[in-house]
């Protein structure tokens, strides 16, 4: 029995009864003699009521206070873990992410781990205690709080896993793993028992929000299994993300439906006004602002005045995305700008897309068939993703899960 | 200008208005060229809830994992309050207890401060910044994160006074200064502009909780300034508390109730079965428990086989003193044990009470003219207690006030 590192997002210890749920699988895995470090999420929507709070008081909060604020999150569901583990009998003991002895680059609300000292981890397990660890928080060399981002939490189990040497990573959410595309839209969708890390970054960049993009991206640098499963079914073994490609041979794993972007539209009529000086520029400060961008197509026609330059980005990002046009506006050709949120990006997640043309050419056959648009159109070598009104998206994604027989778990692709 | 420390109480950052409130009174000052300290308490009752989840999930929580809870709620506001102060455009920055170098021993929810290493407060002075402090905790030598114990903020405020060589501490809360009666009780009490450490100590120990009687030892060990003002009424100077007695010849300064005491009869009709060794058992076990208790009078009658211990405690003990009682039963000669929770402590406040035997004969007269039974009386040189039934407290109250002239400041006594 080795040690393993189980991380319960913010919906499995978003009350007490939770918790205690949770606490049941961490003292479960440890009587069976492992050795456990259970990392701990904020209760349920707590996070977002502090965020408010600070809204409140300022439209910018300060980003090293919002740290101080939000860092007290997981540090009351780690001390409340900690309780029920020890109301069922068990010795347990929470830690701070300073504590954890997580150290961070000094970069309030987005810091990255440089470092973990889990010595005093170590002592705890050593003890026979399971060890509690505030998750998404961490400190600087001048003992200054950070926070690491949307999905914290996983990066910091992930990081536990590795500087422990902790044999897996068991990432617990109300969601049973990973499936063929959302069974609230798809009735027959497949729980996936298996991926590899690049299918489900793949997933994840998506619009699955089931684990980090930086988590597995540490995970598969530092080759740690993360298994991704319920804390409400802690006999389901939910799906095992590993090295290892499921099936050498299949072509499509899934379907996925993000609603988080929206298409930005920037034309001018001035020929030769959108400098392609002005484009790198809005990439480049789009980049600086660390907002991700997706789908990006330049259309410039010689023989009409006019061009095009379109692309998505999170909604959220919109307001900090037309500040940054402003400023460009004269290299940019002081273009009409047309920001969409009606749309979906559908994406086809695969092997070796680029070299099956079919894959790509049966995608749009199943949505033409059906007569929904599509407004854009990206491809690379794991995934094809379209944009479409938003209100075909749950028709495109059956149409396309059953067009690839993906709840049969053949991987046939055609 | 000098250093100024602000501990602002759990009712003056109750709600985001309120830290604005709290916010504005620190930058006046440090817009007048103040340093200015700012410890804030948690919010209003957050700590109240943060216990009760706790206590929901077992009966007895951890200590620890108490305080690595209890911990977040100062956090909480000093961040907010940082955010605020921020918001009116000056410069903040919040602490820990740790990140402001409160040392204390190992010792979990009653933590003492051993040490405070404030230098890193001292560089966030020396860049102009207004220093916001999480009152009520601190962190011990093993990074272990401790809490203070009840009125903790008041300690961590006059801690740093001293520590950083403040000229004054500021406690804000919701009340105007220290008053001779509590003015919902007597409509034309006064509020003494100033007071001595020693008078302060016997009025708090008297059931006024303005200031926690740990903070009060501490201002006069290290001769820190202490003034209690409101914070909706930040013009108010309050009551000041120093060294320096009110006036050398006055006899009494206030009269203070106190409805948190139960009184505890224990009684036995064996001779000579409640032994000394039994009732000193008992004072060592409530000591260690850190419950106090006041007003003990012990009977023992040679004519009669009956002997009566008779003291008060703080009602919220009132378990814990019953289990220490049957484990010291038969020392304690098999007692009946009641306990009455419908009496209040009424008790003068003065000095050389001892040598004023007038005082007391006056408390006595007054009670007795208006048929106010009394139960126990305890004396000291700066104190006159009575016990009498509860429903009596408010008349008896504004009859001592009235009886000694309370209202008119004349300090007369008689």
């Amino acid at each position: 029995m080795g040690r393993l590192v189980q991380k319960f997002g913010g919906a499995t210890v978003a009350d007490l009864s939770r918790i205690r749920k949770a606490a049941e699988i961490a003292v479960k895995q440890a009587s069976e003699g492992h050795e456990v470090v259970a990392v701990v999420s904020a209760m349920g929507r707590s996070s977002d009521h502090l965020k408010s709070l600070a809204n409140e008081l300022t439209d910018q909060p300060n980003a090293r206070e919002l740290d101080m604020l939000l860092a007290t999150g997981e540090q009351v569901s780690g001390a409340l873990m900690s309780m029920a583990i020890q109301s069922l009998g068990w010795q347990a003991r929470s830690f701070t992410g300073s504590q954890a002895g997580i150290v961070t680059e000094h970069r309030h609300g987005m810091a990255g781990i440089r470092d973990v000292h889990p010595e005093a981890i170590e002592a705890c397990l050593a003890r026979g205690e399971i060890a509690v660890v505030a998750g998404f928080q961490g400190i600087t060399d001048n003992y200054e709080i950070t926070t690491l981002g949307p999905g914290g939490s996983d990066t910091t189990a992930v990081a536990l896993t590795a500087a422990l040497a902790a044999e897996r990573c068991d990432i617990y959410s109300d969601v049973r793993g990973v499936f063929t595309a959302d069974p609230h839209i798809v009735s027959n969708a497949r729980c996936l028992p298996a991926l590899s890390y690049e299918e489900m970054l793949e997933i994840t960049s998506s619009g699955t929000d089931l684990l980090s993009p930086s988590s597995l991206e540490l995970a598969l640098d530092t080759h740690i299994p993360i298994r991704v499963r319920a804390s409400h079914r802690p006999e389901d073994l939910g799906t095992l993300i590993t090295h290892k490609w499921v099936a050498p041979d299949y072509a499509i794993c899934a379907v996925a439906v993000d609603r988080n972007h929206a298409s930005l539209t920037l034309t001018t009529t001035t020929p030769g006004a959108q400098t392609l000086e002005g484009v790198s520029n809005l990439f480049t400060r789009l980049q600086e602002l660390n907002i991700s961008t997706d789908m990006m197509m330049l259309l410039a026609r010689e023989d009409e005045p006019s061009q095009e330059l379109a692309l998505t980005v999170d909604r959220r990002a919109i307001a900090r995305v037309k500040t940054i046009i402003e400023s460009l506006s004269e290299s940019l050709g002081q273009p009409k700008v047309t920001f969409d949120t009606t749309s979906a990006r559908i994406s086809v997640i695969g092997r070796h897309l680029t070299s099956r043309t079919d894959i790509v050419a049966g995608v749009f056959e199943t949505l033409h068939a059906a007569s929904i648009p599509v407004q854009l159109v990206a491809t690379s070598d794991m995934r094809v993703t379209v944009l479409l009104p938003n209100h075909h998206a749950g028709e495109a994604v059956r149409l396309i899960h059953n067009r690839f027989k993906l709840a049969d778990g053949t991987f046939a692709g055609l």
